[in-house]
This record gives structure tokens, C-alpha cells and sequence, in this order.
């Protein structure tokens, strides 16, 4: 059976701060002639908000510790102004987008992540991806755009990271269509050096991965994201792209496959068959 | 040809501002064994967001006037913390609730409101209810909570009455469905003495409406509520009830038909034939 293709974009606080940047990365993302899914973070302006409401925003490693009250300003920011703000622009693109959570027909369920060393508070780590309710919307030419919040089914809405969202819902929706996750980030792709931009490397199995990890060459956050893609594509997702803000235009008006710039990640032969 | 039942309910502040109470109605809301629409307002929890960010909230008659900063917030108070929030609980108790505003699929488009004497500023005064889509949602046994956030359909997020909005839905879907429409409000229904709360009117005809308020029994708030609540049953909504916090809840366990507790209004023979 040929499956339909599905483009799952994530997209950062670096495009949804920037009107104009968010402007060209919506613009884009209508092009695309599949069924497509967009999931947004928004980090910055829960920061922002949590610092005009006297909220000290609390991070370990870069994870948020999500306390009632800052649970309450993520709701608002990413369920509220940040989703119903890209949903509004998509629909003046004709893009017949519809603004959800993991809670709206319990699209995504999750539990509060178990205390450990650390107590992450409303964090929540997903069970389960209600892929027929996704399937049952995208039928109907609808275009769903995530917020990262989710809920344990037991009336508790949970922050939950929206990158892992993205591969989860790619990793989920694999088995009905030939699923792309592209991650749209602040740098136009994986790069060689960090420090130049024009050095991305345009395709990295997980061997080349290995290597560039063991040179050093690849370090830092990019290690965990990397890791997801990875295992990500082990589980059965077709193709995952890192790119920029402008990396996910289209090359070709009548691609038959999706075709972004950026750093293409693919498993090699070995890993392909071994998973 | 029978049309099937279709049960659109709108609380306000009185209702998701008490977790007690609101706890009550969502149980009573999940029970109802027909197809329903949730409508919430929230302005309560709005103004308190506003005064917690200092911005002073501004109303003519009651009525807000939506200057840019205004939008942010009731779009994260309405469409973020309220809306998901109504969405979480309903899930937990079974109920397939999905949270919505006007701009999702464009289910409600609108116009900012033209500027008369007085500027509304991001007021929206509705012009289409996109039927279709409701109907896809429903048809799937999804239930819609919406958020009182519409859009213009060119980007614009605009703060839109949400009595108007449960009239509007009410009139639009009542060539699909028998529609019943329920404000559920502070009030255990029109009251003949404001002051005491056994002077339920059961039942009310347009001509006994006219008495009243010839009579000064019914003043105030309660006339545009009941002006647009005869509107809405001479553009054939089956049947409105303005009731309280108890009234939704069903008198019979499998009614064929629904049943209120709370201000039953209808039209007399006459005025039902003149339209």
C-alpha cells in the first residue's frame, strides 16, 4: 500500500517572535501540498509573560519546572495567544487551520511526569497519540496546529515539550501516511561549525552522526535533538530535516516527495534493518 | 423530515468562576443525551488578568472596549486558560469535548465593529457561521466549547460577545437541528422580583415579554438578553431557557425532548405565524 504523505512542521519561538520571519514560515508552510500539521513552542513569551505577572520563570537544563502559576501563563500564551494567532494568520492564508491541545478530543495524553531528583510540577510525558481523532481531522482537509499542552485525562492540563509533541505525533502517525518531521530551528541546519552558517550539512546518517559526536564536531543541545530524530526514524518516520526559518519552502512547484533545505537525516542501511 | 436535537448552552462568569459550581454543570452538561455546544464567556477572570498587568479595563454600558493589549489578554484568558481548561474537565468526565474560537476551521467569521460615537476598537460583530464544519464536528460526536475570540479572516483576532455568539450558533444550526438554546446565568431564571429568587417565571410568551416591561417588572440587563433572545426564536430556534446554575440538569432520565429547569420562552401562535 502507497501511503499518503503528512508533513509535520515544528516551529520555535525564533519564527513565532518575528513577525516577519513567522509571516514567510506560514506563507511556506500553505505551499506544501500535503496534509500537514504544524506544532509551535513559544518559551520566550512565557518568559516574557511570567516576568510581567512577578512569575520567576524556574529551568534546569533548559526544562521549565512548571508550578500552578506558570502553568497558568503557558496555557494562556502557547493554548491561547500564540495558537489562536498562527491559527487566525493560516486561515487568512486560506490554510484551513484549527488551533489545539493535547486535551481538545484527547488528541494527546499524558501523565505528570513522576518526581525524580528534580519535580518538574504540571510537566507531562505522553502515554498515548489518539490517532484516529488526528486521521479523523485531517480527512476533512483540516490543518491542525499544536500547542505543547497536553492533559491526563483526569482534568489536569500538563506543559509538555513541544519537539518531543512533534516526533511523538510523527513516530504515531507513520503506520497511515509517509510521515516527514521537520524541525525549524534558529540555524539553517546542522552545522560542521557552529559558528558558520553556510557550513550545514545537507545529509547525516546515524553513522555520520557518530562520528561527527566522537569529533566533537556535533556537542551541545544539539546532542538530545539529534538523539529524538534519530530514534524517531528508527520507529518508522520517513524522513526528518533540520533546517531554518527558511528552510521549508518548497524547491520544486510539484515536488511528489517533500523536499526542504536544511540537513536531511536518514538511517543508514545497517541501522534500517536492525530496527 | 424530524430534525435532530441539538443543545447549545452558554455559561458565564458566575459559572467557570466557581469551581464548585462549575463542577456541577459540566456533570449536568455531559449528561445531556443529545449532540450540544458549550459557550463560555470569562470576563470576570479577564478583567483580573488585565488588573494583574496593569492594564485598566474599559467598558461603555458594560461593554468592552478592546484595545490591542485588551485582545492579548482575553485571547489568552478565553481561548488559553478558560477554554482549555473547560476542555480538560469535560474529557475527564467522558464528555469528547474539543475548545474552540471563531477562528478554527472559520467557524466564526466577523468584522471589526465600524466605529460609531464610541470605538470598540478589536470588537467583532459576527457575519458567518460556518455551518458545514460545525456539522463535520458534531457528525463525529465531538462536542465545541467556544471561546467568545472570532477572527476577521484576514489575520485579525476580534473579542466577540459570547451571548451573541450561543444566539448565532443557535439561529445558524436550527435549519439542521432542533435547536434548544440555554443561558445559563446568575439568576435561577426571569425573575418577576428581582429580589426574590422563588418569582421564577416558567414560562414566558413574546406577549407576556411586552406586559412585563410595560409593567417595569422586567428592566435593565435582562431586556437586551430577552430582545435577542425573541430574535433568535423568530429566526426559528425551537425553544430558549434562561435558567441558573441548576437548571441544566435534566428533570427525566431519557427525555424525548429537552427539559429545563429556569424561564421557558416561546412565541405566542400569532407572532410564531407572522414570521
Amino acid at each position: 500500500m502507497i501511503k499518503n504523505q503528512l508533513i509535520i512542521i515544528k516551529i520555535g519561538g525564533n519564527v513565532t517572535d518575528n513577525e516577519e520571519t513567522l509571516r514567510s514560515v506560514l506563507n511556506d508552510f500553505t505551499h506544501i501540498p500535503f496534509p500537514k500539521i504544524l506544532v509551535h513552542g513559544g518559551g520566550n513569551r512565557a518568559d516574557r509573560m511570567c516576568q510581567a505577572l512577578n512569575i520567576i520563570p524556574q529551568k534546569v537544563e533548559g526544562r521549565r519546572i512548571t508550578d500552578a502559576a506558570t502553568l497558568e501563563v503557558v496555557t494562556m500564551v502557547y493554548a491561547g495567544l500564540i495558537n489562536k494567532t498562527l491559527t487566525a494568520q493560516l486561515q487568512a492564508l486560506n490554510c484551513n487551520a484549527i488551533g489545539l491541545t493535547g486535551a481538545d478530543l484527547n488528541l494527546i495524553q499524558a501523565h505528570k511526569r513522576v518526581k525524580g531528583s528534580i519535580d518538574y510540577g504540571f510537566a507531562g510525558d505522553i502515554d498515548i497519540i489518539n490517532v484516529e481523532n488526528i486521521d479523523n481531522l485531517l480527512k476533512l482537509g483540516f490543518t491542525p496546529v499544536f500547542a505543547p499542552i497536553t492533559h491526563d485525562k483526569k482534568g489536569q492540563l500538563l506543559n509538555t515539550n513541544a519537539d518531543t509533541i512533534a516526533a511523538q505525533l510523527a513516530v504515531n502517525l507513520c503506520k497511515t501516511y509517509q510521515t516527514t518531521l521537520i524541525y525549524c530551528f534558529d540555524k539553517p541546519g546542522v552545522l560542521l561549525d557552529p559558528k558558520d552558517e553556510s557550513s550545514v550539512i545537507p545529509q547525516m546518517n546515524y553513522q555520520d552522526y557518530q562520528l561527527h559526536k566522537t569529533h566533537g564536531s556535533i556537542a551541545g543541545g544539539m546532542i538530545p535533538k539529534l538523539d529524538n530524530a534519530f530514534a524517531a526514524l528508527k520507529s518508522g518516520v520517513a524522513r526528518i530535516v533540520i533546517c531554518g526559518s527558511k528552510g521549508i519552502g518548497l524547491r520544486d512547484e510539484s515536488p511528489k516527495t517533500p523536499q526542504q533545505q536544511g540537513t536531511m537525516l536518514t538511517l543508514d542501511t545497517i541501522e534500517s534493518h536492525a530496527f
